[in-house]
């Protein structure tokens, strides 16, 4: 288990889908921090399940609780434990899937490694395990925010074949997408993918999808070459999010299809800062940022839990019919969007103390 | 900066382009590994300039010297310094870009990072900053081939717009891939994409491509979740080389387009063992290796440097006409071969100390 | 804040003396290892105070609640989060000392770090934030004694300027050592000490102490040279209690009064094993364990709070006359000594899981 | 291995006694910081052996050769590699050591931890290895020294049973040290140690000490609870020299027989900020430096190679008499002052990057 990230802003995190609580422990805050339980609580809402029809319909309260380093809503500078509850606990729903590994879980993987495994659900491979990181990263949110007015905005840019036009990175904001039940902010494209996800639901089916995310007025200098660049941090970062298959900042994969002419941000006078013309780097250069919006895009498979029968074998190996009965997503990324924007934010902050300490 | 990865199977390089040398502390490589110069010589051969027509000019003898760690060619257990003496020092090159920082390199954001940069060449930004990264990682293979016969062969997929078809995963293997002056084990593909190189060298331009890497023989029960899930540190660990812009595992940017039940690896019965009859999870589960073969694609910008006259800013944010002059490669992805090899046996025998100390 | 300790079995502590609780988090915990309840509780038991009338009069119930890592009394593999919820609140004690920095505590440096700190007690730098190290040693030792049989017993050797004999190292135990309501093993120092601790307490006073310590059935060659030598891990775990003031291993500062010839430990054949005659070096040679017993000394200096009038300033610098009021112990060490224990568990579990990965 | 040290300012040594070169990269080092070689070369010169006739006579040049982050002697923020080469290789020395674990030495520590040892000298437990700690350690007190003033100073406090007084820790100089052969500034100790140096010398035996340190002018603030706490961060970085077998800090181990009453540091107001009367907390309350002086003792034990006849055991048990014949210093303290020091400066630049991250 590796349950930490960071260096000086740094987290570790705990809990199982069915134990008695699933939290995080932030530690390296800067002390001083003006924190509500709401700053919290809006990314945790934004994660939570049940939240539209077509999302899983377990429900879960998610109610953080503060054990330390707040007090009258500032924090110490000690490390910050917070934790939801696990009131939703049905393991009988996952009973049957003891001696079945389902496919493309982590059942196998984990029954391997540790040579046994949580009596039921996911255990440290569910998508539970990320409430911790959202606590976290809304924290890490609040301090990017109050200190540099840094903005983080992800959203649904992709949905199986669907994909959405380019958004105006300038201004999308949180509000657009979440008028989006799929959390896509572009209308048209919204109802295709709304409609594409009622398809494979009906069918028990599911799909997989692409978040793009941006960060708005992140200084130049954050970075730390050559192992911990803050691409790499960041791709990291996103591919330690479950489901999670590709990632690519500026103009990642398409790229690589240029020319140098063609790809390279020319240099210009901006705002009396030096700027680019054009940002195919996404806000980084040599691994450190450069002023610019940060931009990238991650790649999430569909669900693996699916409610149609699946020719698979036990652990010993006997063929076996599965399926799938414990509640599910039809399609993870939108409620994804506010683990993503998490987990750039936990990169930043952290970059942000390293680079402080340059200073 | 950062200049460490791993945990257990620690690297720690340094060097700029154009001091006395690049290199590398290797600490917690495991003693009693039998090592020779060479093994560590033919993939930095396979790393220098100069190989061919297509790659930079810039010639490098790129002899490795070992310092300590290393007695009567075995492993001590202790720390393995390795250095490359920088022979091929014209610093003059690059007096012109001082006031001028070359659009998309590191120029900017280092003087912005650290208020100072080095006077010549890209600094740690250089791509000779990887002569320890491949260094070191020549002696992870030999430990992962040694002690699992594992292998690790990558190759160039894509260079601009062209693309090669799928390998065989089972067997590519880096003699195939060296027979192509472009890396690309296909051979059509191969000489299409040295006559697009040859096409951008002759105009100053420049490409960029996409390698694909696969890791075979690599135990189940491999990676550190949930934040150094296996997956994670190779996405790190790819997106931390020089140019690159994106990564993806197994099915990666394309399986968010399927659904699940197309997407599903179903278990089944493999040689004693239990296995899967697709392999869209790229050998990695839960961020834990499962037995299956991991492979990944690389994606790499076009080099930066190019011998066309772009219109871009001084430091000052004056307008500038600006004509690149130092040596470089017109396609960065046949020489970053051996370095997304290297980086993936890094992150592997990291890896693979962790779940040793579990067992 | 640096609340965590060790690399791969990773503890993380949070909570401040106010706070809803105090707790920690295990990382890398081995899988597989039976944990109850009791395990844990007989060490926070021994920690807590009230236990005596020689210790302070501040009840806590100290009850631990695991949240995760732990089902059926087996350990996952998982993070282990642990925390006991502060009960006895009474934060009205220490309002007088808000504008006054209690001396030698750290009131005056908790506020110069961070610009703020905790409006009661001594925050992080109370005694209670020592109940995550004892939980979490007590699930380290469960394993070091599991596997191995490893035996770590501390007592109480000193008390302000009484000294206790050398005990037999081989088998003084924690019986023994809890015959002593100051947790001196030898019954007539134990006799003085703790009418020394009376006389203290009732004149407001307070005084200091030496533990020492043996652990038992350490293998040998555990301990990472050069910079986590058993020995230096120890020094570290044990120099971060609060109050302790002095580290010694095996000779210790006598023995820098000796000569080699004196001093040398000779091999000789022991129980088929090669060992030493005797054991000035306290079991670490280079760093790492050679077989033999381990032991050590910790000095802690007297408890800071006192209940006798102190002419100090204020932190304005005007003097003051400060009479201590909140809750204390006339002397740390007969609490402190499963500290002592918890922290040399931890150390001995990293070391271990270290010098696994190497086998 | 763990051969690295800090978190921000990060120090990797490598080699053996015997191998190309023994050496260091420090990582995270500040940029722009003004460095010579003569900076590093002086305190290397008062490490190295040969230095007077009480040390041992193997001599050593020493010389310090810069690898990379160093332009124009300017630090880059980039890694700096250094090196000394080995030039005065003897193994021949120590043959007959092959089959007999030296008494005290590490020999037979390193052969069970690694299963395998370098041929000659003691590999990384060698007092050699200390080269890189004092070549990085000259490079943290030069960053320390031009941006806050902080001096630090270590002597020989204790050689044997002989002892000096108190010195004056406002003024104690490191050339009032250096005018002692043997380190300690206090005349008439001085040339009693010399004389129980020559006389355990001429009879083939050695000596053990105690060294102190001071740090003059350290900010308060320093020191990362509750696991980095400064103490605990100096006590780690003291034992993990060789031969060190204690650790105190401020009133240490006498501070234990004292009462709180006596030991207490009672605030004052001093030149504009609060300062204490007394200073038995050794500058540092709650593991956070308080801007009074720090100031801590390290005990060392005997040199263990003696030119004495000793009745030990070879690895196989078998009774030997073994005579040593490598070259060695009667007492290590004189030559250990400049490793105290360079030690401490690491652990206060460390802690001071981190304070830094914070502001």
């Amino acid at each position: 288990m590796s349950s930490s990230f960071g260096t000086l802003f740094k987290i570790t995190t705990f809990g199982e889908s069915h134990s008695a609580g699933v939290g995080v422990v932030v530690d390296g805050c800067p002390p001083g921090l003006v924190v509500h339980e709401s700053d919290i609580r809006k990314q945790l809402d934004r994660r939570k399940p049940g939240q539209s029809p077509i999302t899983t319909q377990r429900t879960e309260k998610d109610r953080i609780t503060f054990f330390s380093g707040l007090e009258a809503n500032r924090t110490l500078g000690t490390p910050l434990a917070m934790m939801v509850v696990n009131t939703d606990r049905r393991p009988g729903d996952y009973d049957d899937f003891r001696n079945v590994p389902r496919p493309s879980h982590a059942d196998f993987t984990y029954q391997v490694k540790y040579g046994i495994r949580a009596k039921s659900g996911g255990g440290r491979a569910s998508a539970r395990e990320t409430i911790g990181r959202v606590a976290a990263g809304a924290l890490a949110e609040k301090f990017l925010a109050d200190v540099w007015g840094i903005e983080i905005v992800a959203w649904v840019s992709a949905v199986g074949v669907i994909s959405c036009p380019d958004m105006d990175m300038e201004t999308v904001s949180r509000d657009q997408v979440d008028e989006s039940m799929v959390r896509c902010p572009e209308k048209e494209s919204s109802d295709k993918m709304i409609r594409a996800v009622e398809t494979v639901k009906a069918s028990g089916n599911s799909l997989g999808g692409v978040i793009s995310c941006v960060c708005r007025k992140v200084p130049a200098g954050w970075g730390e070459p050559v192992f911990d660049k803050a691409e790499a941090k960041l791709a990291q970062a996103m591919l330690s999010i479950p489901a999670a298959k590709g990632f690519e900042i500026g103009s990642g994969f398409s790229g690589s299809r240029m020319t140098g002419l063609d790809h390279n941000d020319l240099f210009v006078r901006k705002n009396g800062r030096l700027g680019t013309l054009t940002n195919r780097s996404g806000g980084i250069q040599g691994g450190i940022t450069n002023g610019e919006m940060i931009f990238f895009n991650v790649a999430f498979k569909p669900t693996a839990t699916i409610g149609i029968s699946q020719k698979t074998a036990d652990f010993d190996g006997n063929p076996v019919d599965l399926v799938g009965k414990g509640r599910h997503d039809p399609c993870v990324v939108p409620r994804a969007v506010p683990i993503v924007e998490s987990m750039a934010a936990l990169v930043l902050a952290d970059l942000a103390l390293l680079q402080k300490s340059r200073m």
